[in-house]
């Protein structure tokens, strides 16, 4: 079969507050081939990857990502993995690109897997899956009292590992930081999994970070992760050599398999932490899980959004037994959960399992999401290149093409 | 003085073919603050940047490049730094931000010379400026013919120094790229200095890479550009082992210090290719340059397009007497050459000198751009985000601000 549409849906709350909760919007992507339809999701700036969806070209190596993908073949695995190194090819100079490839291809994984009646987890090359152990997820209280409380409801949800992240953390003093963590640790309990995330706030200043070992060596912290930006190789390595027992996590932001494996090979990392929504999709994430396991670094997911990236983000690394512990979004906003009717709920052991029906296992509901779209449109020279599609799913026949569409035809 | 606004103009050839030729479209920037205007120039596809200037909020590290530049000050070169590091932080997961803070970088400095009455490459902190020599960039021929006809044409315009890349390099068998190369050096004259570049045509394909090397060696290749993607650092490293007096440049595709920091420091190169377009501006360009000639490694502009992109990347380096060579667009397309009134032009020496005319010294001819001006909107929840503003220059009273602008005055 080949692909025959691309439908980008931009999702998003009523209103979007200035705070590190990336569950406020959404970019959802349908694609169809073949009478069946794939969803993805980019975790990405959806306005931009739209236009990097439908732009017109600029030369030969910044052509739109649909380009590459409208017409293509799909048909087995291989052809995914084509797809996405002619968008890295095509579209080599439009940075946007691997944000938007993203949620592509875990739509095209979806599709082929409910073609083939086979999960995505097997079609990856996987025989089978473990179960893994969930961290709740969420951002640091404003105050000590709040993170406390949070931990607490961590447990008394049945999670005994929980991560707490950004709010405020690194931007006061390293005292402040201190009795954040302590609070983490006390709502916790003595025997629950400790995480922090700081969220890249000391961008590169490894001083910053150093000042706040103590505190989490004492809490011990599994990991600290994001002290820095991805690309500041050196000084996560210098902090990895100094945290002791405390892990270094990281990778979050890395968007293609490359920075990925520099984070694995030069920054002392015990953990990478690979977000499929951003590096091109459950291909490329696919692909780090094997380097991570090759070189000693656990993989982990990263996923803050819906049941949808975190099924896609738990296949890539769903056969490796001994890399357990994984994301999962614990305060998400209702967009985020009404993007399927269908959740990866963690089981009376308290693991979180992966679905064994065909594709993702997830049951978008299109209907569902209309109080969140965002109705867009953009305009060049007079032709439209995008407008935000219908939401219901039609399946055979595909939707009219828009006018981007048409252009990139099969040949 | 504060950013009053920041307007952007798609420009486009009214036909933009498929090869590989940037000067085919532009994303002009235009800045405006204290009734003073500057001027910059993303190398980026152009919708996906406005989108990334104009799009709402999805948290707080994935903000419109616009949050962090609107209503800023800008009084000193402190100023423009503290900027890049407020876009690079609070839009860290829109990953189009970096090509369109770019733009938007050079257009700061261009004004802040006007303001303060000082060429751009003393704000950044040059004594004076060197020479450059300028070297003829091309795309190879079609046929080793065309490729020998262009290189007699770079040295009877009086270029010493030519590249020859992407086209047919590198995409069909070894025998032919090495007619292609000797064709070059024979055009080019025994005492040329031959340069070519692969286009990261083989990805990450070592073995490809190493089949023409004994060619480029014939030759007396003075470097092999791009043989592969950014990313691939080993690859590089192995190759640049490998490479005996054939130079391994690279880097154009750098979209911030760190990837050109890990290139520098992981892959062997001899040369260092930054595109001040792209890699954050003139700002992170000139880290660069400090950090390449602390390595050894020389610093070379990447610049396919206009002259006002010209002038912004050679400030990054200008001050380095002996990081000698240039990149000169010899071929752009007219829409290129519209961009200003005057141009950098080699003097009777052959070589090229950055003016000494405040900020960048490029006049900007907003009105002969008229004919490529692409008409362009986007329209989000029925609000005008974007929509193509007027070319005429205004300066004081600022435009009034569209809707987005609105959104993100001063404090």
């Amino acid at each position: 079969m080949r692909v025959e549409a691309i439908d980008l849906f931009y999702l998003s709350m009523p209103e979007v507050l200035d705070i590190g909760d990336g569950s406020q919007d959404a970019l959802l992507v349908r694609v169809s081939a073949g009478g069946e339809v794939g969803y993805g999701e980019c975790e990405a700036a959806p306005l931009p990857s739209i236009a990097s969806l439908v732009c017109p070209m600029s030369h030969s190596a910044c052509k739109p990502v649909a380009a590459s993908v409208l017409g293509a073949k799909l048909d087995d695995p291989s052809d995914i993995v084509r797809i996405g190194d002619a968008v890295r090819a095509n579209s080599l100079d439009l940075l946007q690109a691997d944000h938007t490839l993203s949620g592509i291809d875990m739509a095209l994984w979806d599709l082929l897997g409910k073609r083939l009646s086979e999960p995505v987890w097997k079609l990856v090359g996987w025989q089978r899956t473990f179960p893994k152990t969930p961290y709740f997820s969420v951002l640091f209280g404003d105050t000590p009292e709040e993170t406390l409380a949070k931990a607490r409801h961590a447990r008394s949800r049945g999670f005994r590992a929980a991560k707490f992240g950004w709010g405020p953390f690194g931007r006061h003093t390293v005292v402040e930081d201190e009795s954040q963590i302590a609070a983490a640790r006390e709502g916790l309990g003595e025997d629950g999994i400790l995480l922090i995330d700081a969220g890249t706030v000391w961008n590169a200043d490894l001083a910053a970070a150093r000042q706040r070992l103590p505190a989490l060596m004492r809490a011990r912290a599994a990991w600290l992760e994001e002290p820095f930006v991805s690309g500041a190789l050196t000084e996560y390595k210098q902090l990895s050599y100094e945290s002791g027992a405390v892990g270094i996590a990281g990778g979050e932001g890395c968007h293609n398999f490359f920075m990925a494996k520099h984070m694995i090979d030069f920054a002392g990392l015990t953990y990478v932490q690979i977000d499929a929504g951003r590096i091109g999709g459950i291909s490329v994430a696919r692909q780090v899980a094997d380097y991570a396991l090759s070189k000693g670094v656990t993989y982990v997911n990263h996923t803050f959004t819906s049941h949808l990236a975190l099924s896609a983000s738990l296949q890539p690394y769903a056969g490796i037994e001994n890399h357990e512990i994984c994301e999962y979004p614990a305060e998400p906003k209702p967009l985020a959960l009404a993007i399927t009717r269908n959740h990866l709920l963690p089981g009376s052991d308290g693991q979180v399992r992966l679905p064994d029906t065909p594709g993702l296992g997830m049951e978008v509901n299109p209907e569902g999401l209309a109080p969140y779209l965002v109705d867009t449109e953009i305009r060049v020279r007079g032709k439209t290149l995008y407008r935000t599609p219908a939401l219901s799913a039609t399946t055979s026949p595909p939707p009219s093409p828009p006018d981007h569409q048409k252009d990139w035809q099969p040949e």
